[in-house]
């Protein structure tokens, strides 16, 4: 293919360089909506260079907590970029990590001992399997098994790849991702059959570790589950000394109405996983934490039993500022207010919503609402409704991203009254219209 | 393990909080030397909070290619943050990630057609690979294999250890990850071993891509192989339709002196990663960069030829707008100049370095020049010579991090002569004490 020549580049737009130059993700390269250019945001509000303004009900992929371009947040980026923006953390270190590993700790459960940094979720996730997996090496005991959740997604990179369900995402994959046994997914009436399975798995004594997203499945259609049955998990896993890892990526950050959503569970996890909501949804940043215990097993001079993995930004210093920024703004009055006010209206809402009989399934956790549409076809990300669904809500300038015939809404924290109610209204004429 | 009371933690100071909270990257939890405590930087040089001045003769883990802090960069990053910091990369756009594929497609070979985001050089890596083989999946006939080179280093995720070398780092993971065919190291002397193994395992017609460093492969000991071979390499992979991934993570951005190091070379491979000096080390960001030929095997409507791997901060406008940035640094004329000046410096040290009897071999490529201490040991990343040569340069306020017993440096660009100069000298007295 021949590239355009110069002069016909520069009078491209935007959109049409966009079209030629960028391939996006979980987007096929055909059929699909024409990217909104986005020059600004602020708050809630994406705004195009026409002015346009859509509002963001999904904090751009379940990461903005605290609206656009917060003030806060952009002034300690500045103040950062210009003293320190990264050095190598190997030999080195510096205080945003510091402080933010020290922090993080203390919203952590009490078992929870160190922090090491990486880029993103994923890599937060492979850091996670790694260390399990390492643990029953440096042990002396290989343990070669992982259980996960049927439907789990935990990223994208070959590991998560390997932890998440088995489907169309990874359909091209399959033969090159490790082994993983995976219990249904709780239902509510299968508590038993999951617990048989799960203990004869267990009694292999060959299982490295269980990797889960405590109570609340996002990419599978925001699916939530019970908090006893996780616990009764945990507990279980933790007696044949198998590492329970909570991928609190998504769920973290009162996402659920609590800090994290293990903490609706008694039993603590040997091992979390956070992202997205851990910078405030500025920048990408990963951290992995882990118990005493997990730490044990690594604590030596031999490079044997060294844990050889590293990105060359970890820590970076602007990310870990940023996340300090955003743990200021989640510890102020307003944003914990702010926070259980959408639960509230998120639940009379949904309780609304469970009133219409064109609607199969309400969840609602914490500033969480998802819901289900009936249609004709079964409840996939593939669902045909999918696209439509989307479009309407656009051209109402409202960002729902539907997971097939799941809607949902994941709200800053920052959302307002007005705003809440324009969603819910839009939602309602959309149901009233189908 | 209790933790320590609140009190306590207080009165810490930051050296035992980063002891007691932190789990550095490739360190192991023993017998390391105690992390330096780095509050800000400037240019070549890292600053603790007591005006002790590191220089940083790698660029910091092979980021920073124009210094510290820089206030240009600096001054791009506090706009944007307060401008957009960052907006869901799926339906949505934006000015900076699409200013910087068009930038970078104008300096990558004229076969590059699209660039895929992601958050460093693993991501990069993985992107690539499954770009690879879901390539081979979409045209309906699975190829399984993946060439690397002996010693290669790709990253740490599981997809990008499965294509490095299987060495101590990646042990205890070896059973998990997927088969993948090397071909020997270029030494110079083995040209047509290799190139006979390496027509037997493309004669499969099962070989989906060929991966490699170019030129330079960093961390297995900073060794350099010559160009012709590598255009050979490339050109017979591309006679069996086998797809050429170039790993320029380290490489890219003028540390091998022109722009990629796969620019030394006349084939274009089909895809490319980049990350490290992408945003002139200031924060993380991934780009994986294909070929029409590549694009066209997704170019449909269907889910199932859809590429879906995405992270949530996929192209996030403040990492690109600081790889912009970085890019109008790279393109002032004093930059380039400065580039050619530590060559012409490098060289000379080379031929010194070359004289000496105590050194083994000498690398020097564009700006990175290494070379091999004899001793006793074998050259491995775990020689023993390793902590006693990093602690005899720190002891002089130098960072150099040898990989074993080879030693090199990697500076930022904007390095002058009298800093050079104080490391030469250095590495001349250090040899003349062993």
């Amino acid at each position: 293919m021949l590239k355009n020549s110069e002069e016909t580049l520069q009078s491209l737009t935007l959109s049409e360089k966009d079209a030629q130059y960028i391939w996006h993700p979980f987007t096929p390269l055909q059929g699909a909506v024409t990217p909104v250019i986005i020059s600004s945001a602020k708050g809630c509000w994406l705004y195009t260079a026409e002015d346009r303004a859509v509002l963001d009900a999904i904090s751009s992929w379940w990461v903005n907590i605290h609206g656009h371009s917060h003030p806060y947040i952009a002034e300690k980026i500045a103040a950062q970029a210009k003293t320190l923006e990264h050095v190598i953390f190997a030999g080195f270190s510096h205080p945003p990590a510091i402080h933010l590993a020290e922090r993080l700790l203390k919203v952590l459960p009490e078992n929870q001992d160190k922090i090491f940094y990486s880029d993103n979720g994923s890599t937060a996730v492979e850091v996670a399997i790694k260390m399990a997996f390492q643990y029953w090496y440096n042990k002396g005991e290989q343990r070669k098994k992982i259980i996960a959740i049927e439907g789990a997604y935990h990223g994208d990179t070959f590991g998560a790849m390997a932890v998440g369900d088995r489907g169309a995402f990874t359909a091209p994959f399959h033969s090159f991702l490790f082994d993983v046994d995976f219990i249904p997914f709780p239902t509510g009436d299968n508590d038993e059959a999951i617990l048989n399975r799960f203990s004869e798995l267990l009694a292999t004594e060959d299982v490295a570790a269980f990797i889960f997203e405590p109570l609340l499945q996002g990419s599978a259609g925001m699916r939530t589950y019970e908090a006893p049955l996780l616990n009764k998990l945990i507990k279980l896993a933790q007696k044949h000394q198998t590492l329970c890892i909570a991928d609190e990526v998504m769920t973290g950050f009162y996402r659920t109405g609590k800090f994290f959503a293990t903490d609706y569970v008694e039993a603590s996890p040997d091992i979390f996983c956070l992202s997205k909501g851990l910078t405030g949804g500025t920048m990408a940043l990963g951290v992995t934490s882990c118990s005493a215990a997990v730490v044990e097993a690594y604590d030596a001079a031999e490079w044997t039993k060294t844990f050889f993995h590293g990105h060359s930004f970890t820590a970076n210093p602007i990310a870990c500022t940023t996340a300090l920024a955003s743990l200021d703004l989640l510890q102020e009055e307003s944003c914990l207010q702010n926070i259980r006010f959408i639960e509230q209206r998120h639940q009379r809402f949904a309780d609304e919503l469970r009133q219409n009989n064109k609607i199969k399934s309400v969840r609602n956790l914490g500033t969480m609402l998802a819901f289900e549409l009936k249609n004709e076809e079964s409840t996939t990300y593939f669902n045909k409704a999918r696209n439509s669904i989307y479009s309407y809500f656009m051209d109402q300038n409202i960002l729902l991203r539907p997971l097939g015939n799941v809607i949902y809404i994941l709200p800053p924290y920052v959302i307002n009254e007005e705003e809440l109610s324009t969603i819910y209204e839009a939602i309602h004429n959309f149901i009233k219209a189908v």
